[in-house]
This record gives structure tokens, sequence and C-alpha cells, in this order.
């Protein structure tokens, strides 16, 4: 019924809910969101999962999808499964996980009054807890984003011609990746994450802020206040790709630079220094490295090199310099001032030392990491200077 | 502060919003979803839009968007939006509606103590139903996207190559709808609505479940279930184009057909069928029309033309016909057998009468109308025949 090579994986994966649940005191969790449902599954379904403490879970699923079994039941609505459950003589959930983040109000509460248990609790923390620790599989997933985001970006400057605007550019950059296999659609976590594709800032844009929670904005267009904004990519502008790599479920995240012509010197020192930030951070972290740390270290050497007030943007900064990715581009953990996550083997996260530079545009490096049992290691691999699109 | 173009417009909504929480019995709405904030301030930004039943709007705002005024404020956290009311002596609203169809559960709570009225409503509700009812502004962003959409369409045959995959031919008419101004970025309502930009169904692929909520499914990729599926574009197949008409915030909703070399007779005696059932509702639809009746209509004809089992789906048949459109692909009202809603003046809809045929693929027309004061007048003006692509 499920996608056999995936049945390990998925196991693996339940014994870790399982686990968390018996140390939080739920008897059940109940999962229905598109990335839950991929996490827990390995396919998006309309329906839920449900996954009691101990023993194997139940597929209550609203269209037909394939899956078939004895804990498989097609239902019309929620209040079904209760129905199921009673002429089953399964017992109902004392304490029930509810995706308190991700479900609207209405869809909560109605969940509640189907299996009315005496309390609830929050099954989006536990899983987002979870879902920050990868598996054989996930990472392997990551590998194969990783390789075809790497490819877009090589193909970045033959997307390139003297006088575009940087909505034209990321319009070729947005159709090399659906060649190489982009799902197109963006996952993220949150209400404050309208994004389409990715984002190019280029010169001044690279400074607008924008209402949502990325680490850079732009002013973008109508509707859509974030990345490109229609400027020209005139000589001595720097061009930021920042496109996700959502070639799988799994979304890698780098970013890297483009000149128009030669940048002013700043650009290229600024740049740089992104780059040693890196190379120092990946020469320090490992299981146990504070993510604070981590963010701290990154905006010391910003201030060492007289750089803080562009650091993770100008008139608007990011407070954090990494995050962890997975089916959605913000996982955990964070790397902010006061973060309390510690790194451990098999997180994956994108490290994102960035610079806005007034006049200029954004420079900066963005790549993505597996930490390993010694260190972290780097997945996104592609040309990491400036290169100067004029000279294509 | 506001986009003075804008104001007349927006002072239009506010006093329907604050008709219907006069009727509703509620002192006041809060708004923060993206979709919501567009429709009540003509931007989208991270904050509050605070709206009692009399009076003036607060904007309680949390990163700066250049918005100011007396009743302007910007917050770090919700909690001090009653901390700035209190101190200006500001009554608390004692039934407040929030966006419960909207607000993650834990979004709902936390406004809810934020405020502790003595009652809620439900702000999801009234807004879908008065978002239904366009303005004079609104309907100008439909027609600026029609025109753009029906641009687009007329460059879909030259997308097409001999030998393309559904996924490719999908891709190049993505680059024209970005590059006739789309902005990407495809909203919906609900949570069983993940898409990509729109749908390109072809040949077997139009028949496969799809576990979200629109009309036609396909088997789609990986995590995104949806749509093409890499279904190569051979003699004989009927490729159905229904990608969004995004051009403004306001989505025009438009699907053609197009072949590759001469399909089946069955198809375009279908296809036909489609443009009758349209040319019908077009003839009688007006003011006080039953959406119920519409969508009988509809099933009627398929009916009498023998095509029932291949109306809107084959394995899995869609129950609706047509939709409104908005902000929103999918808004109110909704053209279902058992809807209790009538058509109003200035509903903008999509009428979406199709068939799947197996072995060729979906056939059918859809277009975006306006409900005037006599009847509907069609916005999405292209050649609505099947076009051969294998003839351009």
């Amino acid at each position: 019924m499920i996608n056999k090579d995936l049945v390990g994986d998925l196991k693996l994966k339940w014994e870790r809910i399982q686990q968390a649940m018996q140390q939080n005191g739920a008897d059940a969790c109940l999962l229905s969101v598109d990335v839950n449902l991929y996490y827990a599954t390995g396919q998006v379904y309309n329906g839920y999962f449900y996954l009691p403490v101990e023993g194997t879970p139940w597929f209550f699923i609203k269209r037909p999808n394939g899956l078939s079994g004895e804990q498989v039941s097609y239902i019309r609505k929620p209040e079904q499964m209760t129905e199921i459950f009673a002429e089953r003589g399964i017992k109902m959930p004392e304490k029930l996980l509810l995706e308190a983040d991700e479900l609207t109000y209405s869809e909560y509460v109605r969940l509640q009054a189907v299996f009315s248990p005496k309390e609830t609790g929050n099954a989006t923390t536990i899983l987002r807890s979870l879902r920050s620790i990868k598996t054989p599989w996930e990472i392997e997933q990551f590998r194969i984003s990783a390789r075809q985001h790497a490819k877009t970006y090589a193909e970045v400057p033959s997307c390139y011609r003297p006088g575009m605007t940087d909505l034209e550019f990321q319009i070729e950059i947005e159709r090399r990746m659906r060649l190489n296999g982009s799902i197109g659609l963006f996952r993220s976590f949150g209400s404050n994450m309208d994004i389409f594709m990715g984002s190019v800032l280029a010169g001044e844009n690279a400074e607008a802020p924008s209402p949502f929670d990325f680490a850079l904005g732009g002013g973008g267009v109508t509707s859509l206040p974030l990345g490109a904004n229609g400027t020209l990519l005139k000589d001595g502008t720097a061009v930021m790709v920042d496109m996700a790599g959502n070639y799988t479920a799994y979304i890698t995240d780098m970013t890297r630079i483009f000149s128009v012509g030669k940048l002013p010197e700043i650009a290229y020192r600024a740049h740089q220094v992104s780059i040693d930030i890196q190379q120092e951070i990946e020469r320090i972290a490992r299981p146990g490295t504070s993510c604070a740390e981590l963010y701290n270290l990154a905006a010391g050497i910003s201030e060492k090199e007289g750089l803080s007030a562009y650091f993770m943007g100008t008139k608007q900064q990011a407070k954090f310099v990494g995050h962890g990715i997975g089916i959605q581009i913000n996982e955990l953990p964070v790397f902010t001032p006061r973060s309390k996550e510690l790194l451990q083997p098999n997180m994956v996260f994108a490290l994102e030392p960035k610079f806005v530079l007034p006049g200029i545009g954004a420079v900066g490096i963005e790549n993505s990491f597996l930490v390993t049992e010694t260190g972290i290691e780097k997945l996104t691999h592609a040309e990491e200077n400036i290169v100067n699109l004029s000279k294509e």
C-alpha cells in the first residue's frame, strides 16, 4: 500500500513520533496538513493520518489514492473516524496531539469535538522538532535537490541579456529551474511567508523592506511585496539569486551573487567577508554547537570588518543568519542571537551571511549543510565568487 | 497614507463590512491574513487591520510599510493593540470577529486572549460573503487580468514543439504568463488547494484523481499530486490549458483546449456540448438566478447528450460547474447541485463545463463572467474551439 522503498524510512519516523508522544504523555496524534502527511506517509492525500502512541497507524482518506489495508478507511467527514474506532473497539485518546500552528481554528475545533479528548497538545511543535533531524532517505532527497540546484545556477549566466530587468532575468531562471525538475510550489511555514519560487534582488531594491519573514526583502509587485520589482540590471549592479531548490519535496537553499560589469570594491570585500564567515563556521560547527553562537560569530566578524550596518539588510535587518530546511524552507533550528538550539547529527540547514550595500545591491553566500557526526558537510556546490554576467 | 486612487474603493468596502457587522451584532473585526488585508487596505503588510462597527479603522503594523496617520501604530506583538486602546481610552469590543477559517488555532486563541471579548464571530464567513460582490475598482482589475490572460492564451500554440511532454509545454506557457505580467503566486482558499500556476492536463492523465479540490485532477509529480505528470504529447491527445489569470491581485479563470493532430469525433462533440452549456447559461443567467439551477442545467444537458459519465471527470467527478473568483481562485458563490446562493450584480465567477474522455483527455470551456444588472458579461475573450497545435 505504501511505496515499498519508503517503508523502512516511514517506520523510523513513526517510532520517533511515538517516542516523542510517550515523553509528552500523549495517546495519539492526528496529522492532516500536506507537509506532515508527506513526512509521515510519503505522499500528500486528502484525509488524516492517526498514530497511536503504541501500535500501527490508521489512514483516513477522503479521496481514493490507491492506499488499502486493514487500517485504511475511506471517509467523507472527520466525524466518521470516531465512528470507525467505536465499531472496532479502539480506545479513544485521552490526550490527542493536533496541528495547532497549522490547522485553522475552525478545523481544530471540529477535530476536538470529534475526538473530545480530555486534553489536546500541539502536534506542530513536536513534528517541527522531530522533522529537524533528517532520516537517511530525506538526506538522499536533499542531495538530489542540491545537484539540480547547482545545475540551474551554472545556467544562470546564460539567462542574462543586456538591458533586462530583474523580473525578466528571474523569469528565465524560473524556466531553467522547471526544466531541471523544480516542482514549482515553494512550501514555507507560517503566515508571513508569501513567495514565488524564490528571490532575485538587484541594486537598490535589495534595501526595500518587505512584510515577510525572509532574510532579505525587495519591493516586489502589487499584491506580492517581496523580491524583484522591475529594476533595470544596469552596470555596477549586484544581482542576488536566491531561488528555491525544490527539485524534490526537500528544499535546498543556495544564494549566489552575479554582477553586471564591475562592482565597487566594497562589494567584493563584503562578499569575501561572507565567505570567511562561512569558512569559520564550517571549521567550528559540529554536533553540540550552539546555533546562537553561530549567529553571534557571524555578527561579530561583520562588526570587526565594519560592516554591521549592512549585515542582513539595512533599513530592516533580519535577526538570523541560518535556518533549518526540509519540506518547508523555514524549518528548525534557527540561528538567532538567542536561539537555544544546538546542532545535532542529521540536521540540515542553510547558512546565509549576507550584506546589503546601498546603491549596489546584496552580496554574500548561502549554502545548505548537513550536520555529520564530526562536523558539517556542504551539500550545494557551485562557484562562490561573484560572477560577472557581462563577460558571458 | 493609503494609495489615493484607492481611497474611495476602500471606504466603500469598510462601509460594507460595517453594515455586515451591524447585522451580525459585532462591535469590531480584526483582519490579518494576506487576502483580507489586500481587500481592506489595498496592500499586504505584516500586522492587523481593526475596523470598529462605527468610525474609522486602525492599522497595527509590525514592519514599516510607509503607512502613517493618527490610527496607524507600529507594534511588535499583538498584545500591544489593547495596550494602545487602553491608553487612548478606546472601548474594547464585546463581540469581535476573527478569521476563524484562515488563522491557525494558535493565532486565533492568542488574539482571543489579547482582546478577551465576551464573544467571537467568524470574520472569514462574513468577508467571503462580502468579497463575492465586487467593487468597481475590483472589476477593473479583473478586466486587466482578462486581457493579459487572453494575450497569453493566444501565444500558447507558439509554446508547442513536437515531442514535448505536458510539463515541458506547461513550462513554456508559464514563461509567457510571467512575461505578460503574472505575479506567479496563485492564491486559493482552504487546505486542499495546492497548485502551481495552474494546470495542463493531457491524455489519460486527465482521468487521474487528485487529493485537491480543483475541478479536475491529474497525477502531478512527487509531493504535488495535481496536474501535468510528464505525459508525452502524442498524436490524438487533447491538451487542456487551465493556467491562472493572476496578472493583478484579481485572478481570472479561463480554460482552452488544444489538440495534437486530429482527435476522435467524440472530443469535438463533447467540446461543442460544453460551449452549448455556456451559451444556454449566458442566455438565462441574471441577478436572482440560482447557482444550483445553473449546475443542474449543465448536468442536465450533459445527461441528455449521453455524456454524464464524463462530466467534470470520470473516476472522480467534481460536483460543481462554476465558482466565484477574486483575490483567491475559489471564492463564492459555488455552482453545486445544492447551492443556496443566487447570482447578484457585480459577482464575478468562472463557469467551467468540462468532460474527461478516457484515452483522449479533457475537453470543454471555461470563462470568467461578470454579473451585470440584466445578465452576465464574458470577461475572457479568446478562440473557443479546439486549436490544433500540429498545424502551427
